[in-house]
């Protein structure tokens, strides 16, 4: 298990690429895309390791439009892991709850989020997506 | 210029160090040390790259106080530079707001912070770090 990026909820990516751009040196790894079976378009950028991860809503009703009405920015870490069912089972066995069971997701993985129950690290928010050549 | 970790600000490390244990896997990289110019402990875990860095208040009136009252959680990006005074200064010329002047911080190195003026990116405060063998 290893961290896989950073996500940062945006209202517009592609206005968000253009402050970055401005301050800070990055690879562009993907085109704005579209994630359907979480209504967000994102986009990774390289700056070392891990990713970062632009996400926008796709449509009116998207998983992260709470979050960004009060505000957006960092909003989850991602841990790429060989066996995401086998995964999820282990952190819910640990009192995390499950908050997406495994979907398509980024580069056509598997992804899923749990909520960790941590009252003092306010990182709750884990996204699991499997190994590609899975 | 590559991200070195993302910071987060939590009440007491100790306890979200418990708390991570129980979830995550992590090389805990030092004990929590106090920053005195910042007036904060810091913890560096190492999960992959980059670093994330646990930070608690240390006193009344830390910097961070404020950011904790909140609610605290995902807090900076830091990025490691050659030379903190030039990099600081072209931050300055793009618009960027010095928050803090080059100090010694995390493992005696000079460190400073940024406010970037981005709208639509909520990861607008950013630490720089000078490389240790300068």
């Amino acid at each position: 298990m290893k961290l896989h990026h950073i996500g940062i909820v945006v209202p517009k990516i592609q206005d968000s690429l253009g402050e970055l751009t401005k301050f800070l040196k990055f690879e562009q790894i993907s085109l704005p895309t579209l994630i359907g079976s979480q209504k967000v378009n994102v986009c990774f950028l390289k700056m070392g390791e891990p990713y970062l991860e632009l996400i926008e809503p796709a449509g009116n009703y998207s998983p992260i439009t709470n979050f960004l009405n009060k505000g957006g920015g960092f909003h989850h870490l991602c841990f790429e892991v060989k066996d995401i069912h086998k995964e999820m089972s282990e952190f819910e066995k640990k009192g995390a709850k499950i908050v997406v069971k495994p979907v398509k997701g980024f580069e056509d993985r598997l992804i899923g989020f749990v909520m960790l129950s941590m009252k003092n690290t306010k990182c709750n928010l884990i996204e699991l997506a499997e190994e590609k050549n899975n």
